[in-house]
């Protein structure tokens, strides 16, 4: 580009991975950014890993710091500093010093926005009050830690039975506190298929997690006694010391709707498979704006941090006039939940059948190991299948043991179009230790083959 | 067809999945298998967990027993029967009970051989001297493990540090002997590259195992004083309670080759993809017979225990006048050592390089989990990558942690034919007790890119 500045909005992965690789490619460019909060290029996946004490320090988290950025990679990182205000046609952004307070103007060539999402906060609830937190960042983290800890909290409450959810109700009871979790959906991770919750159910459970399904929360109060109380829809109160909203999240699209630019799927920044928006000076990436899915051929919104990563990389490359593409999400994750590992790749059966698709569910169990090698377990799989040509669109597992990277071979397949038949075909490792002679990701597919051909 | 009867060659893996396959499909059909052992359809890949107390009892290998391929599968199973010879043109077969001591004529329509393999014993090694064992089936691991406890056995050497010299390395060390490994290739997993074999060396050392590499065993002698006496080609003398020879393995194809069946790479029995021999009335499986391997486009040798397995229901099919195909291998494998796990697929740097490919090597080393994720560790991976249009060819990794399965993924690509570049875009499963947002594979691939193109 002929452009002198490039401007970023947003100090977490997608916007410092864009700033990091311009700067690195073309160094005689002015790279700036500006972050609202006070941490650069954080993991933000591993905080409740930190609430729940495997990780010792919150710094540990820190990718990057921003004195790094400063003084190794030559970007100018402005903490503390929100952004107001985009004006494209004057190629101008409006930045706010939190601390200062002071407002000033900033020009750009080439923008791009990666404000990430924020939580979904339900009408009742009040992150302000004492006591209640959501996870919008590492300063979430560190005043969720300290009130436990300040307090003497011994009894949580979390509202919302997805990722986040699951993996908080872990960390609090890792921590040591009583742990209550409460969500609207009929089962936890609602984006999984009910075999997959339901075994995550039992193992949350298992580890005194209470669980409360299809039950709504609509408000919290702080009665004079000092506990707080949730309010369900049925009605009952549930009273804690902790409340954390981990309800799901939304693109904070607020600045590029205001500056007129296109939203797209749930209101995220519309963005082309090269993340440009609909402006030709600005780009988007990651939590903030849409994601390309592979397997609907259109723009979906699924914030996950390789996306962000992937996205800000491919946003940078083209802001100096590339030509990458975003080669799309098949919406795979995996999430730990004590001592099971529950993870998807590909659409679910509701997501398929909305596409229109004949499709079935097939549900098979096999061993995670050779049947005589101590430490195996059952890993349930389960599969969606087109009726027509057996085609495969999404893969679920859950188990104890060799789940997490199990999905990834399934990821690898759906990307690559195989047939099932290919699939069972494919010539995977096999040690006692580690997998049975047929690996459960062949006995699905076979199994699959079998009663998609019988219907 | 129209056959009445089938029989089987061998009682393991290849033998009664064909078997089982034939006679639940066909009932009306006779099968009939001959085992020259005391087992069928055993987990010989578990014999190093029997050794080293992992798996207590030797009947755990068994899948399924004689009586119940009888009573539950209607299958006639000859113990302790060894087949003489075979007789294509008049479709009939000489058997020899090893116990009764007498021979007599059994006829066949169809005929399967799926005889095995054969550990590869060194001249100047007597596998009759006491003391000194080979792996071939479950009366050795028994054999074995009786010894050491009754002779009270306390050092070992294991001539072959391939698959089995090592797992038998880690067996005998879990049993409490002093252990000390002898190969002649230059690094230990010969067929794995330098960087894997180092890693395994190292683990091997620090768990007490003395490595020797480069080093050929030429005799074995028990003087008198009792203890075994183990020869270099050096002059040097090792002496040891007990010897394991784990030297690899060669077709058991003389019975094929007697009948005048063509043989073909190592002298495995030569099949096409239908498992079909060079006889149209009879078929082969298993270790006694050669694989197609995917990448190279022919036939090769590559006996492992699911392509045993797999390689038995095709047959099994195909004798029944099906249409099945063996897809092929990718001399897929993984190996257990200690804490470590190495595993490959597709083709090392000397075999592509045989085929006239303009390879390189990339090395890389990733995180197997978040970096503050306790319990992570460095992985290798090493890739074979041809300049031309930077087409993978094979991929290996060594770890301690999320190696075994990682290594699907990369069958999973080699085998779909994927670029680097499609394989860096994978969406693949990110959450920190289990990977970096950039998984492995994902670095690993996107390194081969970058070093590919500089070349």
């Amino acid at each position: 580009m002929k452009a002198e500045r490039f401007v970023v909005i947003g100090g977490d992965a997608a916007g410092m991975s864009a700033a990091s690789l311009v700067k690195r490619r073309r160094p005689e460019i002015e790279v700036e950014a500006y972050e609202m909060g006070g941490y650069t290029s954080y993991g933000a996946c591993g905080m409740p890993y930190y609430i729940g004490g495997e990780v010792p320090e919150l710094d540990d988290l820190v990718v990057v710091r921003p004195e790094d950025f400063r003084n190794k990679r030559g970007i100018e990182v402005f903490m503390r500093h929100r952004v107001e205000r985009i004006y494209p046609d004057r190629k101008l952004i409006e930045v706010r010093d939190l601390e200062g307070g002071t407002t000033r103007e900033a020009t750009y060539d080439r923008l791009l926005i990666a404000t990430g999402a924020r939580p979904i906060v339900p009408r009742g609830f009040d992150l302000d009050m004492e006591g209640v937190f959501a996870l919008r960042g590492l300063d979430d983290a560190d005043g969720i830690k300290r009130y436990i800890h300040d307090h003497g909290a011994k009894t949580a409450l979390i509202v919302g039975t997805g990722y986040i959810g699951v993996e908080m109700a872990e960390a609090l009871s890792m921590a040591g506190l009583e742990v209550t979790t409460v969500g609207r959906p009929p089962r936890v991770l609602p984006t999984f298929e009910e075999e997959i919750g339901q075994a995550v159910t039992e193992e949350l459970t298992r580890h005194g997690v209470r669980v409360l399904i299809g039950a709504e929360a609509v408000g919290v109060e702080r009665p004079s006694d000092g506990r707080l109380s949730l309010t369900l829809a049925s009605g009952e109160a549930l009273s804690a010391d902790l409340i954390v909203v981990g309800a799901g999240v939304l693109p904070r699209s607020e600045l590029a709707a205001e500056a007129g630019l296109a939203l797209g799927f749930k209101k995220a920044i519309q963005v082309d498979r090269g993340q440009r928006t609909s402006d030709e000076s600005i780009w988007a990436a990651g939590d903030c704006a849409e994601a390309y899915h592979r397997l609907l051929g259109r723009n979906t919104y699924v914030p996950l941090a390789l996306h962000a990563n992937r996205q800000g990389r491919i946003a940078g490359t083209n802001i100096l006039g590339g030509k990458a593409e975003f080669p799309g999400i098949l919406s795979t994750a995996v999430c730990k939940i004590f001592d099971l590992a529950a993870a998807r790749t590909g659409l679910g059966l509701v997501e398929a059948e909305a596409e229109g698709l004949d499709v079935v569910k097939v549900v098979v169990t096999g061993n995670s190991r050779a049947h005589y090698y101590p430490g195996g377990g059952p890993v349930k799989t389960v599969l969606i299948v087109e009726k027509r040509g057996r085609k495969l669109w999404g893969a679920q597992m859950v188990g104890r043991d060799g789940v997490a990277h199990r999905i990834n071979t399934w990821a690898a397949v759906l990307a690559s179009g195989m047939s099932l038949e290919e699939i069972h075909g494919l010539d995977l490792a096999y040690a006692p230790p580690f997998s049975p002679v047929w690996d459960p990701v062949l006995v699905a597919s076979e199994i699959a083959m079998k009663q998609v051909k019988e219907k």
